[in-house]
């Protein structure tokens, strides 16, 4: 198995300097503010971005050194798959959010909806479009009886 | 700036052997069916995944072995910047698709909807929810103008 290096291409900024408290996903992190900056190196990337009201942010999950293949996660307290899960212990520490974009002013992103710990690495950006990314009507499984919770519920220590 | 490293979990199966055809998103691969096969020691970080209809699939874009930041994309004949693209070529070419999921067979996930090409490593498996993902109404920048297009092109060489 081959090992696959990254480079982060920027450092995002938020409120929040430790898991606890932290908002789970950024639904639950409504109006919640924070910015990032983009290494010089890579600012040409960010041409013709700020077309878009959404955009997807691939994050390296710093804090995360380790990982359990079965977790509790935040909303439930049953163990589950890690893959079945969004918990940031993972094989591969790779976050996934949606946030929205507020500007771009040289290097610095303005966002908003903001679920990341300050000083986490960035590793891409992606434009969110609806025809590719939305599904209707999904089954989802153990979360579904925890619907009404998924954007009112913050993390804990559960994953230190 | 750090290096990150990561191993993939897993090798993603397709009918597509190379870049010239391949579906550009998972919505112009409807009814394209692949599979992929979980290495052993990740196989217990599936339970509870065949309660979801749709998952994330985070991969390694391996035949993208450098990186413009302003790439024609297949949508469109202007130089746009990378990062306002789902261009594979990026400097972290990280694959991100929502698939079908079809069933779960020991460390075999069947799979609907496929966009990578055959044999592309897999990183990270996360379950879809509407909840956490749905954006209603985004907009969506240079790729307004091509959003009727987005579901039936097909790429190109563009990013050999």
């Amino acid at each position: 198995m081959q090992q696959i290096i990254y480079n982060p291409i920027g450092i995002i900024h938020s409120p929040f300097t430790q898991r606890e408290g932290t908002p789970i996903q950024p639904s639950s992190a409504q109006n919640v503010r924070g910015h990032i900056d983009i290494y010089d190196e890579y600012a040409e990337g960010l041409c013709d971005l700020d077309g878009f009201s959404h955009i997807y942010l691939l994050f390296h999950l710093h804090l995360s050194e380790s990982y359990n293949l079965k977790v509790r996660p935040f909303l439930d307290n049953q163990l589950r798959g890690v893959f079945a899960t969004r918990a940031p212990r993972r094989p591969n520490p790779i976050g996934l959010s949606v946030v929205r974009l507020l500007s771009i002013t040289n290097n610095r992103l303005e966002i908003e909806n903001v679920d990341m710990i300050d000083g986490t690495p960035l590793l891409d950006i992606k434009p969110y479009v609806t025809e590719m990314n939305a599904v209707t009507q999904p089954r989802i499984g153990w979360l579904s009886q925890y619907s009404d919770q998924i954007n009112t519920r913050k993390a804990d220590d559960r994953f230190k």
